[in-house]
């Protein structure tokens, strides 16, 4: 990956810069990081001409590593404020590094609002063009459309609706190559500045490119992505996820009592054997739909699915534990139909659907509509397509609506919704949402696995273990590896070293590979702390201190003195992975 | 005043403690700074249980000297989310001081929300009185039923529908004695503070107060006062605000193209003749209204006014620039009937005409209704009182309705809409807005008056007027004094320790009396600082570094680097005042 494409929305010009040698280690996450810090001024207007929206792939993206065609997104957070990074499968990513792209950085905003361009990267070049044709267009339609156009061998980034109206809660769709599953860089905002920036869609054609990563060792790059791949399928975590998917972990989540429910007021649903792991894979087979497909072409763990209605129609694709959890219980909503519809319809609109589901959560509580109804949740998420005023108050995000309609409980940190683990239920959660540059974010250090090896309701090493899993997902989101590669590494995390050896020919041991992930978030907090956006500055939502959960009835008190000075002492190396 | 009323809403109980010797030094402005380090977490939830809303007198508040009868109020602002201040005349702050209360703090929030209560302040004792019949009234309805139940004779503050509705724009209400005024503590969202505590009005009732204040030196103070009132009427600057009111200077700011015209795209209005000073007061004569009138009883200056429709009938009262220019020129409104109008309704439902111009302002760029809609855009502010999607957007002020709504232009700074006074147009003002504690809000340090005297569009020298103008603001602030009491205190600045020496007895230079604004400042800043709110995060809005406002085609371009070091060398005290 030889390049940076520089793209100048309000010049509309395209620059396609060689990468540099201090570029070439910085890698999916971390490369998001220093452009931010490089180039953008922390404390710019999130959606004004000084942000970039920059995607940026993994290191190890141009080799045939198993899941490394995911894509990172990032740019500074219009819901943070601060460094943003989103990975995600689908097409896309994968035909960008073969056509050598390391990053493509999208600049400045159109003089005027309400463009709608395509851009279009292609190997004999790119450009921008006008398709004032897709304006206000769906994502299936948007879609849909450009497959006319371009044909079906192409890779797509595409915004709906509520990404052009630039609200908050919007992100950036990708489909996979038979635009069965539509992945999604839900967090974050990245679909307002992608809309901010006039871009309706990236194309990405990959035809004809004659770039050819230069791999150092093909033999060692060749026999340790073997080791892993084998590894992988072997452990029975990895069977875990192909047969129930991120679903799987539900029925745990509501009988350890983390998992939000009615906004944030329960951390058990009455209905979660409606709507858990189990249930949905008895649906989707007895449906004809499938489970155990992959995100990325190449993954070996193929956790996702194909959700079907009654009649064996897709409704959605792939139907994720958050989604189910937001949509779902934190509305009362006990219907897997229901919650697939709706998931649907963020999809189609161009939402996160984590942020949605809090902000209908919190619709619920002010009394917009009940909880539970899911036909009304279903018309606010339509009414975000529309841009009704209630829509958009809905499309920016759950603290920006509980603030509008009057709610008192906002279940979010840093201006983000917390994700599908209570932080009073599951502590090292709350801690990684508070300390984490990426703000309420179970991405950047989930500590789910914790419930098995300690007690997840004291304060008590917390801090720690958040700290640990933040430096590991961190590492994998700069070699550009899905989150569920770890198995094999655990015993021996020196592979990490020869899959960048085999690569780049550079020698690292595991310590060392550990500085590239410290290197991202240290870049990361930097960019942060002269955002404003300081651990310090947005402690746990007071609801959460003062309301214990039931059913365990705790409160979250790690002290934030714990919390702030978390890295203070610099990177301490992690002994295992 | 010797006494600190408590107020707990959330047990429903009021503690009347004595006031200690540290707390007699902090007056009006400093007491609220105090108060809020001193006890209220600066990251907490604006409008959640651990802020507080304060009431505080100045210094002189319980003596008769000139213009005192002002009242702060303050609290964590729900907009900029760092202290805020408000100070405003009506009949209540002179009745609070004499019931010898130099503090009133509101704590908590009542357990379930939509509670409407009545704070009753009584000699006799105060309690908390359920008032149900109050839910939803408008402002003048409410003075009106309080009336009633309560008599002429008290005073009262309270909020509109918007406040109750925890609206980040509503501000809170205080009559005069007749009812005709309605002056308004509207800058920073007080009136969301004192909705989210349930208080729909506090009534002041002084009858069979035995507090005497203890004068150290009577005949000192009474022949400072005496001065202070003779020279005031003496200056022909008072004699130009007794005349023509705030208004008074639009036709300057016109001519000198820094009045915000058309959500802050021009500096200059081509109505401004039909909205000046001067047609301001033809008309009020033509009508049968009033110039000349005091915002507090026993105020010399009087420069508040009473708008009447055609017929006679009040509009509102008073009428000032700030609101003529956000309600009209900001709005491409040149009518002053409409202006007035508009005025009323913001009254009405309790929203500052300031932060509703400009949202105004940003839903007409973003192109809601189109500009010069005046009929559109009262019927936004009565969509606030209606609690209408549309009017909730609206009613949250300019950053929200921009982001929501989508404007490019948002003129707001620390979350708060810049009042009369574009920076591009008078950039001391712009320094004021970044640096003050108090966000974009020109009472804390109006550089207006340096178009005499320098030049307002470079950046040369606009630090260190600003850091002049703010200790004045200051010094004013904690005593409880006008801003226009300024004149005689220019030659004689020592004037202002005799005034504090004939009440308390203290030995105090100028030199000593700047350092209590000082102490104002500094203590603001340091809650900032912990909040999260420093001029650092929070620069000029990005289009007024880009686009030149005409007609002189001026950018702003005061170094952040200057301003953020501002108070670096911690006070410099004034030479002259």
């Amino acid at each position: 990956m030889d390049k940076i494409l520089r793209v100048d929305t309000r010049k509309r010009r395209i620059d396609v810069l060689p990468v540099t040698e201090e570029e070439t280690r910085w890698g999916g996450r971390g490369l998001i990081a220093h452009v931010l810090l490089r180039e953008v001024p922390p404390t710019c207007e999130p959606t004004g001409r000084r942000n970039k929206l920059i995607f940026a792939s993994g290191l190890l993206a141009d080799t045939n590593v198993t899941t490394v065609g995911q894509m990172s997104i990032g740019g500074k957070s219009p819901l943070t404020g601060g460094a943003k990074e989103c990975n995600i499968g689908g097409g896309a990513g994968r035909r960008l590094a073969r056509l050598g792209v390391r990053a493509l950085i999208i600049e400045d905003t159109p003089a005027e609002t309400g463009r709608t361009d395509v851009l279009e990267i292609r190997a004999e070049g790119s450009c921008l063009v006008e398709a004032p044709e897709l304006k206000g267009k769906l994502v299936d339609e948007t879609i849909a459309a450009l497959r006319v156009k371009y044909g079906s061998k192409v890779g797509i980034f595409c915004i709906g609706p509520a990404g052009e109206m630039v609200m908050y809660a919007a992100g950036i769709a990708c489909p996979d190559d038979s635009d069965v599953q539509i992945r999604f860089a839900g967090r974050g905002g990245l679909g307002a500045l992608m809309g901010s920036k006039g871009i309706k869609a990236i194309v990405v054609d990959d035809t004809g490119s004659t770039y050819k990563a230069p791999i150092h060792d093909k033999a060692l790059l060749q026999e340790t992505s073997r080791w892993m791949a084998e590894a992988l399928l072997k452990d029975p975590k990895t069977e875990n996820r192909n047969t129930f998917g991120t679903p799987a972990i539900l029925a745990l989540a509501s009988a350890s009592g983390l998992m939000p429910t009615r906004n944030f007021s329960s951390g058990t649903f009455e209905k979660a054997d409606d709507i858990a792991g189990e249930r949905v894979r008895e649906e989707i087979l007895a449906r004809g739909g499938q489970t155990g497909k992959p995100c990325v072409t190449g993954c070996v763990i193929q956790c996702s699915n194909l959700f079907p209605d009654k009649t064996g129609k897709k409704i959605v694709a792939s139907l994720q534990y958050e989604s189910i959890c937001l949509l779902g219980s934190n509305c009362g909503i006990g219907s897997l139909d229901d919650i697939a519809e709706m998931n649907h319809f963020c999809n189609q609109v161009g939402v996160d659907s984590i942020e949605t589901g809090a902000a209908i959560g919190v619709a619920m509580e002010a009394g917009v509509i009940p909880f539970g109804d899911a036909e009304g949740a279903k018309d606010l998420i339509r009414q975000i397509g529309q841009g009704t005023w209630l829509g958009r108050i809905i499309g920016h995000g759950a603290k920006l609506a509980g603030r509008v309609l009057g709610a008192r409980r906002i279940p979010v940190i840093k201006g983000q919704a917390i994700p599908g683990y209570d932080p009073r239920g599951v502590k090292g959660n709350g801690v990684t949402y508070i300390t984490s540059p990426m703000g309420a974010d179970h991405t950047a250090g989930n500590a789910f696995e914790t419930l098995k090896y300690m007690d997840v309701l004291k304060p008590d090493g917390q801090v720690e273990i958040s700290r640990k899993l933040q430096i590991r997902a961190a590492l994998l989101d700069t070699l550009g590896l899905c989150l569920f590669v770890r198995p094999p590494f655990v015993k021996r995390p020196e592979q990490f070293g020869n899959l960048l050896k085999g690569r780049y020919g550079w020698d690292l041991s595991f310590h060392d590979v550990q500085l590239l992930a410290w290197d991202t978030i240290k870049t990361e907090r930097e960019f942060n702390e002269r955002a404003g956006v300081s651990e310090r500055f947005f402690p746990i939502p007071e609801f959460m201190e003062d309301e214990p959960l039931p059913p365990k009835n705790a409160v979250f008190d790690v002290k934030m003195s714990d919390m702030g000075s978390m890295w203070d002492g610099g990177f301490t190396p992690l002994d295992d992975f």
